[in-house]
């Protein structure tokens, strides 16, 4: 039955895609947005928002472009809009479905806003992510939490996508919690610099250097896999009882976060178990065909030296995490490393899946 | 009386200096030496022994120069010599304590073919570290383990410096272990370039990546800590039951190892009672007043983000450990960040002062 | 008649594709080799050769991978041969088109050998370059100078590649040179450290830090740029009378050569005009539709601070020049940065282009 | 005659320390002053000012101290002042000495207040540097041109500090200038992040890149060498005739600017005795013995690959030049490598240099 929720939109937007707004367009994240979307087979943009420098002028003009891929022409000549609601655009259809890549600051009260207007957010923003009624969702681990937004009081909808460092973390926990349980969870990440946004990061901080730091995130990182892994039950989430423990580095890599793992899981598992439960999960963006869903959202290394950022980031077109370096701890069960891709799976191309995941589930029309 | 000791040394060495000789004087860790003992109050290089493409040359052409200080005149005029025993020097007096800078296939036999010569060699390498008579020395540490040396069956003597990662962690250890016991320790590192020698990591391995393995290390960081806070008891080293997880990284940092740490202890502490530990922490090097030993062997920050390599790593001019980030960890009891520079602390200088701590103690003469 | 030339083989490959040899296949150039054909529509690898370390072993086994394409299957298990005629191979066909990642020691002797043998050697190498016979090509500059290889007394034939500065470099002269002449060109170039190949620079060399040295790099340019802007003449290249200086660095960038260039051309030339120039500039290999052919072989930006390795490095699948900064200089005519890959475009893309324009033009059959 | 001048403050300040005050004292280069200004035989800090945010509070917490050196504790407790005269100190004497390390909107106005009311100002600012009665000293270059300051309309006064990449290329060029003459200078850069201040370069801008535009700082090489090359007659100063053509680039190194350099010389030289110009130069800040001053403001290097920002920048404590790679150019006469650190001997420590020098000419008193 999924199967045929799945194929129904597909069909649709063969006709007519879905017009879509990118909140906070001219960012790292909202650039990331604009490019996938450039080409996605279900959706377009409608429009863009930004901060009061740039409302009013062409989006080509206001942006400092920084992709590797350039900025299509047809997007480039679009006014950026104001974040707010009601978000007018010129599309013909009105544009119900908006990709938010504020600033938690300003994403607080305008996804509110919009989403009490009728509109669904899909939001990278941290700001609404552990609120009681907000889904935080990964498709491949989560994808029943998107109902929590039934709960909600709005017109519309908000969905959230998680921190870039707990949605690695998350998807290679998934099929260890599923099969084996999962008690505790020791994480230490080595970040790229893009998850803290065009200038988050001067460059006199970290060449030649590294910082075990960043602001917020070890909270994040262990409150959010906890919220992820729980259970949706009468309408709210109930978290899993795992204790999570992370520490966080940022170093002078562009793109793609490491995380060192170690786990203690439910009950034994011996180190077979544990390497197919990993390399054989899949889930419903699979099983659903989304299109942004990588063909296996794990991929399991036993080259002694992977995965590296350089090297893996882009496995899955950049939608898929790397494990690699599965053996045992001594202190928990095993250890491993995940790499996934901090700006693609990590957060306009995560968010994207929710919004795919969503489309396909019916929720969105 | 050790005090008494560790002062007679230096009024004989005002009027003559110990004579000792470099093995593997070209390499990475060679060069320090050198230029760590061309000032040194106690010491002057007698002997310096290359491969066989440098043996018969002048120290200057046959070295790769790149340490930023400038190589003395009186030591590039050198010649270089064979790494074997007898070791014939120029020197007025027979050159007895020898350095090792050698690479551990060529250790391996030419230590102990140097020690049953008669020669005191203190090395850099890992071939020894490990054997049930060889003592593994960090001074502020394990100072007794010299005695170990005792049950040598050579003439002269071998005792052995930690590996550059198991230094910093265990300098951050002692007092913990000392003052509260210590069950399990689980150390994430993120190790500079220089630790693989200076031509170890090329560089397309390295710029914008990172490299989550290296051979070996992770076993050498378990075993060599349980080791060094072993305790020697008839003619023995008993290991401390200390689990130890060890996980590797490499990054793109010039010089200084920074080690994500998790400790259990053996009993309850507060964060304040550990706090004092590491911040009082003072020793042997520090009491017997060695010229290498900084004066304080750790350094506590409460800065949000130190320590970091490149701030951080010449504190004590290189031979200290910064520890920063001290709080609660939710699965064991506490996490750190803990920082030393991996090629003086974490190699020529604490090789020094290992030499410093025997000379001192009345071990070589 | 070219066109007709070039459309026949596209026909041909329709129904089977030329079987070719990669020479050299492990290295880093030889990887892309290997990269680049494994789609192509063309060629298809039917032999792969490697140093005595590898011979025997399969290819998968004996590479140490290192792109971020994964390696195909069927190329894994391919036996590795070695570099020597008459080259076996188990292809149905047989092999006549090599392709040499070879290191120029190695080159020297083995490439004359094959095309004795009968082989049309493309090569990377620089050892042949400057031969008086050997055409040295870069497809939209000289493609004339093919002909050159009749002058070869080889069964066989052998063509080469410039040094990867070289190409980004005449790549931007060539409009220049045709349009208004050239009398001095002044290059002062930023390299990649893939440039060196896979461990050609160490980390300790470039972290935080530059070399302003490559061995023999700036006398490579500025022959090889004399001899490709030259004119075959009478079987033999009259180099072009353009004054070349070279000044080279290596620099901590992963892929793309950037270069400061500064011109004097051989007559009056406006800004506009200059720019018209490059912009405009199309060649053979466009008209001819070669398959690794960029759509536009130079792209000119008006951007103030691009062209930008990470950035620009990509533009046309690698195989298009950035120009950009176009300026006047106050001491020659004009300046401008100019930015190529090296190891597409300045290597394996480039030897491939060469081939394609060789199948093209009817020389290799 | 000068040499009794430079001994005597000499005397004075055994005596009596300089007061000086630093303005915009917790950006980059203020942080510089403060390092340097802490161990300084003359002058001692006396006051630090700040923008409004800082004012008011102790140093030590309105600064983000980015420096390895420790702060010293006397200055981390001084109150940050606002930059406006008359500046209110607490020390006994007047602070009549101050360091300008203000960005340029603020100095242009801020300068001329100061230096109204009576300071002598040192600025590093670019705002005044080609003011016609505005001196822009390179000690080793110009010390005639402190001079100009008579020409102020000002009852103190206000000398100039050129930029980070000018300063390098000057003295490289003054021995040549000198010697032979200077017709034309070619200069392409290599700088260094540091140069942006310390949240200048993003790090997404330059890990794994560079960037070949700098804004404004080609025009300043040109125009600052004409000027600090030029001659002071009746009061003005007569700009070298020397076309210099500069293009610069940011590259991914912490400190250190490196320059590739081509010169027509006014006469015809051997490579020898441009060599020997270079390596014998000295000049009044050597003979006047000021403190900052490096034994040799001009290293020559024969090693085929230096001089390297990260092994050369720190030469003669960082206040030296390294000159390199001397050999013949093809199109004008000669080309080399000089490398300067930027923010020691291009910032902080020149400023400091030319107080010094102005100081031992007995203009400050």
């Amino acid at each position: 039955m999924s199967e045929s929720r799945a194929t129904a939109p597909r069909q649709t937007v063969k006709r007519q895609k879905y017009p879509v707004g990118v909140l906070g367009a001219t960012g790292s994240v909202g650039q990331r947005f604009v490019t996938l979307l450039a080409d996605h087979p279900w959706f377009e943009i409608a429009a863009l928002t930004g901060s009061e420098r740039s409302v009013g002028r062409p989006y080509g003009e206001a942006v400092r472009w920084a992709q590797e891929a350039a900025l299509p022409p047809e997007v480039a000549s679009m006014e950026v809009l104001p974040t707010k609601a009601p978000l007018h655009t010129k599309a013909p259809l009105p544009c119900k479905l908006l990709f938010s890549a504020l600033g938690s600051n300003v994403a607080k009260d305008a996804e509110v806003e919009l989403a009490t207007a009728g509109h669904t957010v899909v939001s990278n923003a941290s700001s609404h992510r552990m609120g009681h009624d907000v889904p935080l969702i990964v498709p491949e681990v989560n994808p029943d939490h998107l109902a929590l937004a039934e709960e909600q009081p709005w017109d519309g909808a908000l969905f959230t996508n998680p921190n870039c460092s707990t949605i690695g973390l998350v998807m290679a926990l998934k099929p260890l919690f599923d099969a084996f349980g999962l008690d505790a969870v020791h994480a230490v990440t080595l970040q790229a610099v893009s998850g803290a946004g065009l200038s988050g990061v001067p460059s006199m901080s970290i060449v030649d250097n590294l910082i075990p730091y960043i602001g917020g995130e070890e909270e994040k990182i262990e409150s959010e896999t906890q919220k992820i892994l729980g259970r949706l039950e009468d309408g709210a989430i109930d978290p899993a009882p795992v204790t999570v423990s992370a520490s966080v580095n940022r170093v002078p890599v562009i793109d793609g976060h490491t995380e060192c793992v170690s786990v203690r899981l439910g009950r034994p598992a011996s180190l077979e178990e544990v390497h197919e439960a990993l390399a054989s999960f899949t889930a419903a963006p699979q099983e659903l065909g989304l299109p942004s869903a990588p063909e296996r959202p794990i991929l399991v290394t036993t080259e002694p030296d992977r995965p590296q950022p350089r090297l893996d980031r882009n496995a899955g077109r950049g939608m898929a995490a790397t494990v690699g370096r599965l053996r045992p701890c001594p202190i928990l069960d095993y250890k491993f490393v995940v790499l996934s891709h901090n700006t693609l799976r990590g957060a306009a191309g995560g968010a994207l899946l929710v919004a795919e995941l969503a489309v396909a589930k019916g929720l969105i029309s």
